[in-house]
C-alpha cells in the first residue's frame, strides 16, 4: 500500500467525537487530520491545548469547506446527532468526501439511505451510513441469522446488565421536563421476554413487553408536590414512557454526578428457529459496553477503514454495514486474517 | 431477476448434503436440480424414489461431469468431508462449476484458498469454501469483533448444553479402536474458562482447559479387561484426547441408539477489551443446534445465494465468509432490509 494510514476528519465534538478520538488514539493504521466543531475552544479545552488540529467550523458552509479541504481527509466521520445534524451535514459533506456516519433513526435509513447513494454516487464518494451497533452491528446479526435459519425472527432487547443500558434520548428527554435540572435514565431488559424469546416465541413481543425504564432526577427545587408531578409527567410521556413499566428515583446533583456519570448499554439479538424440520436452532449476539458512545466511536472508526478500501476499489454510493465484506473492517491483510481467525 | 431461483447440485450425500437438502425445501428462492453420489441407491431408499432428482456420480470423472452439466446448476454445494474429498473435489468441481464448500480444516485453509482462488479465476467461476459455523459464522464472528474491539483476542469455546456437543471426528477416532462397535464423543465447555475469557484474561487457555470430552462407547465384547483397555487407549490417543480431560461411559447399543442418535452441537465466542482507554467492551456470539450437519447445510445454502450474486457480478475467484457482504446471504431484496433490519 502506499499510504497504509488513513486519514480522519472528525465532525462533530460530542460523545461519539471523543469516542471516535480515542478509538484512532488506539488504532495504529488510522491518523486523526482534523476536528470540525462548532466549538473550537471546548475541543481545545478538553485536549489540552492540541491546537494544531483544531479547526473552527465555522455556520458558513464555505468555511467548513475550506477547513476541511485543508485536512485532506481519506475519510470524514460525521458525529453529529440523527435528529438535527446529519439530515444536513450527512448529504453536504458527501458531496465533497468520503464519509461514515452513525444515523440511527430506524424508521427513516431506508430514504437516508437513499439520498446518501443519490449524492456519493454523482460525487464519486463513499459513505457508509448507520454504522454503529443498532443500527449497525445488530443490524448485521439480524440478517446474518435469518439467513441462516429461515422462518425465524430475530428479536434484540437492551438492558441486561444489573445497572440497565443509559439511554441517552430518554435521559434528554426527561431533562427537558420543567423543574427538572439533571436526569438519567436507564433501560432494563425483562428476563421473561428475554425466554421467549430464545424458546422462538417472540414474534409479538412489544417494546414494552421486552424492556422497563429507571430513571433518576434531579429537580431544581424538591418537594414532594414537585416530586408527584415530574413522576406523573415522566410516566405519561408518550412515545418515550407511556407504554413502559417506570420506576423513577430522585436524587441529589451530587449522587447523580457520583454514580451515574458513565454512559453504559448493551444489548442483545436472539434468533431462534428450526433448520431443515423439527432442528431447533438458536444464535445469540450480545454486545456489553462500559461506554455506549465509545462502542460507536470504534465501529465508525473500522467502518472508516472500510470507506477507504471500498473507495480505493472505484466503488462509490452509500453502504450500510450490510454492504461490504466484513474483512474490509479489519487492518489485517487477508491472509493473516484466513489464518488467524477461519 | 430474470430467473429468480438458484439451481443447486448437492454433491455427496452424507449429514451435511442432507442437512443442504431439507434447507433447500424450506428456501423459497431455491430448487434442487440433482444429487452427485457414489451410492445412488441409498439416496432413492432415503428420499422415497423422488428419483429424477438422483444422479449416479461414477468414479470416473467425465462421467461425474457429463451428469453435473446436466443439472445445470447455479452452484454445486460440495458436502464431501475435509480430509478425504474436498481437496480433491473442490479444484476439480471449481473448473466447472460455482461451487460452495464447508472445508473445515483449520490450518490449511488458506493454502486451500490460494488453490482455488487460482482455479476459479482462470476459468471465471465464484467457490465460496470453508462456509459453516467453524470455520465461517464463527470466522465472521472473530474478525468483526477484533475490528471493532482493537487489542483483544477473540476466543471460542464449544458444547455449552448440559449434554455437550456431538463431534463427529472424536466419535470416529473412538470408533477406530479395536473391539469398539460404536461410540459417540460429546465436548464440554468449561465454565471457569468462559468466565476468564469474560474477563479478556483468555489469552492463554489451551484447547484442553476450555473443554473436556466425554465418549459413550459400546464394545464388541464387554469385559472389565477390555473396558480398561479401550479407556486407556481413548485418554491416550495423541491430539484428539491426551491433551484432555476425558470421561469414558460404556453402554449398550441399545442405549447409544436410543440416547445418542442426534447431532447436537454449540459454540460460543468471546471478545473481551476495551474502546478507548478503560472502557471495558464484550461481545458474545453463541449458536446452539440440534443438529449440526443441518446448521452447516442452512449456512451452505445461504452462502450458494451469495456465490450467485458475486458471479451476476462479474466476480470470480475464492471467496471465505469474510469476503462479501452479509446481505448477499439473505433471500430479501436489498430496501428490505433496510427498513427490516437496520
Amino acid at each position: 500500500m502506499d499510504d497504509p494510514k488513513t486519514k480522519i476528519a472528525i465532525v462533530g465534538w460530542g460523545n461519539v467525537g471523543r469516542g471516535v478520538y480515542d478509538s484512532i488514539k488506539t488504532s495504529l493504521d488510522m491518523e486523526l487530520v482534523g476536528i470540525l466543531s462548532r466549538d473550537p475552544q471546548r475541543v481545545i479545552t478538553q485536549l489540552g491545548g492540541d491546537y494544531s488540529r483544531i479547526i473552527k467550523n465555522a455556520s458558513v458552509p464555505e468555511d467548513v469547506l475550506y477547513v476541511a479541504y485543508n485536512c485532506k481527509p481519506d475519510v470524514a466521520i460525521l458525529c453529529g446527532g440523527s435528529k438535527e445534524d446529519l439530515p444536513i451535514q450527512g448529504p453536504y459533506f458527501a458531496n465533497f468526501f468520503n464519509t461514515v456516519d452513525s444515523f440511527d433513526t430506524h424508521e427513516r435509513i431506508r430514504e437516508y439511505f437513499v439520498k446518501m447513494n443519490s449524492i456519493a454516487k454523482e460525487t464519486n464518494h463513499v459513505s457508509i451510513i448507520s454504522a454503529g451497533w443498532d443500527p449497525g452491528t445488530f443490524s448485521l446479526e439480524r440478517v446474518l441469522a435469518e439467513a441462516i435459519i429461515p422462518i425465524s425472527s430475530p428479536k434484540a432487547t437492551y438492558g441486561l446488565a444489573e445497572k440497565g443500558g443509559l439511554s441517552q434520548g430518554h435521559s434528554d428527554a426527561v431533562r427537558k421536563i420543567k423543574g427538572v435540572r439533571d436526569a438519567r435514565q436507564y433501560t432494563h431488559a425483562k428476563q421473561d421476554a428475554i425466554d421467549l424469546m430464545r424458546e422462538g416465541k417472540g414474534f409479538c413481543l412489544s417494546a414494552g413487553d421486552k424492556m422497563w425504564r429507571e430513571c433518576y432526577v434531579v429537580l431544581e427545587k424538591d418537594s414532594p408536590e414537585e416530586r408527584k408531578r415530574v413522576e406523573t409527567e415522566i410516566k405519561t410521556m408518550p412515545h418515550y414512557f407511556d407504554k413502559y413499566e417506570t420506576r423513577v428515583n430522585f436524587i441529589s446533583q451530587e449522587e447523580l454526578n457520583k454514580n451515574h456519570s458513565r454512559m453504559p448499554h448493551d444489548g442483545l439479538v436472539v434468533t431462534a428457529g428450526e433448520t431443515g424440520v423439527g432442528n431447533r436452532a438458536l444464535i445469540e449476539y450480545k454486545c456489553q459496553w462500559d461506554s455506549n458512545p465509545h462502542a460507536t466511536g470504534s465501529i465508525l472508526v473500522a467502518c472508516a477503514r472500510a470507506a477507504k478500501r471500498l473507495k480505493s476499489e472505484g466503488e462509490s454510493g452509500a453502504f450500510t454495514m450490510l454492504d461490504f465484506p466484513i474483512s474490509y473492517l479489519s487492518s489485517q491483510p487477508h491472509h493473516d486474517l484466513l489464518d488467524r481467525f477461519m
